[in-house]
């Protein structure tokens, strides 16, 4: 069956979070069937080499440009620097390949719907990888907001505080830094999974540090109907009680710690639980195995002909960049 | 000893929050030797004359006067509608009684500071029953705050979600409903509480009904040192996951739902469980035994002749109202 041809994948960056993607869709079930780690590229062919004898990946690159002129790839996954996001998926883009890039993929909306418009233009898939949304548990989410069993729903509040200012990395500018697209993101996708549209008012605060990145946020949605939403994050604090709720007139949905990749879902009448096996190689990031749902998503989405994903596609892009862009503005953030 | 002469307490109001704080006290190991309710008053004989057998008090008033004018009360709880709160405490510092009065005591500083004033003035007691902050747990969360086990503190956190909207009183203006006033106030009292200080910016959403009073909110407070709270209330959702957390740099405090009144605290090193019994008669509101903390402090303040509460006194009053002030003006809202 031609939807069952293996999808060969190049792996750009063998950092922290392209190891915990491999290891994670490694243990799909159809892994053998569906994926197969073609090469990995790095900025040395020595870590290319170490990363690709971890995951038995028959090539390993010095350089992303060969990843681009394999004819063996057909999708690539970009877990490189933030700053070089944008580059990287455009040069794989240009070179016939599907692409899933991490997040952020850009600072701006303008800069992602360059991205976007030119993955529809080649007619390739192109997915930000803000991972949270292909999990099993938030289409649940989606269907119980959905359903009616809430009642109105007009109070969404996230929470993600976690001491990544201590990460060199987040505290400087020139490497894109700072806590709004590195986390801040993820409370910004809870609530527009839950309202699905753009806020009629933003209220953005957030501390920026002596480069100019920023290190915390309380940030409050306005939406039509006097619908609200309150994220907090931070990187300066040891790790919170990163929850989330939604809450309607009748009843809530509680996501447990931590609600971007949670473990467990309260429903109305049910408790979901995401139990997620361990890879390989072991996970750097909490609950990373989660990250199996994306290349599976990926997948699915390629063998069916879809290039716009019905979870995270180019509407919700396009909702949250917009939503960072004001929020960059009000706090003065600026790359 | 004269330090254990016992209170005897006039209850004013004979509704649901009264019975709580009657069945409240009446768990205190020392109760026979603290405390005596002594007269109960209600709008009508008949409704305290029932309260009064139920808590074996020796008088019941058809009338709030007959406590000003009753001799053998030393202390007057006062219960009723807030919008005779203020009232009734001018008329029973006036004739020379110690007063604990339901918050709010009013809605705007200005009113408070003239019942503060005068008691201050008569020498006497008045106590804002901010009832959350005579929980010894909210000690306990002081001490942790003060020890620098959390390191720097940067991030405070509340959510106080109850469908109180469906409370006629709440919903109209001339009874001062809302829930700024109702529900809001403790979440503004926990930031107090962590950071005790005013904030130097506060930033607040709220949604008004069609008579004007608010439905819910979304407040942040920023303090000095980029600190922040994040404050989520709301009347109008099922009951939500009612938590508060104070996040540092080094570690955070967890309390539990519902974090006004909890029934457990996590610290850095240990989760405190706050017991309390049953009273004599079932109480009305989650968790409502805690009131006994409230009595129990009255009677220590009293009988040691210290009339500024280090709990919750005067500059807490102060610092409280002065935020709901600044809250109402950016909200619109006017009683």
């Amino acid at each position: 069956m031609a939807e069952e041809k293996v999808l060969n994948w190049g792996i750009c960056g063998a950092g922290k979070i392209s190891n915990d993607f491999c290891s994670a869709m490694m243990t799909l079930s159809r892994y053998e069937r569906e994926h197969k780690i073609t090469a990995i590229a790095a900025r040395s062919q020595e870590k290319a080499q170490k990363f690709a004898d971890i995951f038995e990946a028959p090539k390993a690159y010095g350089s992303y440009k060969d990843v681009a002129n394999d004819p063996d790839i057909e999708i690539v996954y970009i877990g490189v620097i933030h700053t070089e996001h944008v580059r990287l998926s455009m040069m794989m883009l240009e070179a016939g390949k599907h692409v899933v890039c991490e997040k952020p993929l850009a600072p701006t909306w303008q800069e992602c719907k360059k991205v976007l418009d030119y993955a529809k233009e080649k007619k390739l898939l192109f997915l930000e990888a803000v991972w949270s949304r292909f999990f099993p548990v938030y289409d649940a989410i989606k269907d119980e907001v959905n359903s009616g069993n809430l009642g109105d729903i007009s109070m969404v509040t996230t929470q993600f505080c976690i001491p990544i200012m201590s990460v060199e990395r987040l505290c400087r500018k020139d490497l894109m830094g700072g806590v709004l697209l590195d986390i801040g993101i993820y409370c910004i996708q809870f609530a527009c999974h839950v309202y699905g549209e753009m806020p009629e008012k933003i209220i953005a605060t957030g501390s920026l540090n002596e480069e100019g990145v920023d290190e915390d946020g309380c940030v409050i949605l306005l939406y039509s109907g006097n619908r609200k939403a309150s994220l907090v994050y931070s990187g300066k604090t040891a790790s919170g009680n990163n929850t989330a709720t939604i809450m309607g007139s009748k009843g809530q949905i509680f996501i447990d710690d931590c609600f971007w990749c949670p473990k467990s879902v309260k429903l109305t009448d049910t408790t979901l639980e995401n139990k997620i096996p361990e890879g390989p190689s072991p996970y750097n990031f909490y609950n990373s195995g989660g990250l199996r749902y994306e290349a599976d998503h990926a997948f699915k989405l390629i063998r069916s002909g879809q290039l716009d994903s019905p979870k995270y596609g180019y509407k919700d892009v396009e909702m949250i960049h917009k939503i960072i862009d004001e929020i960059s503005k009000q706090i003065g953030l600026k790359y």
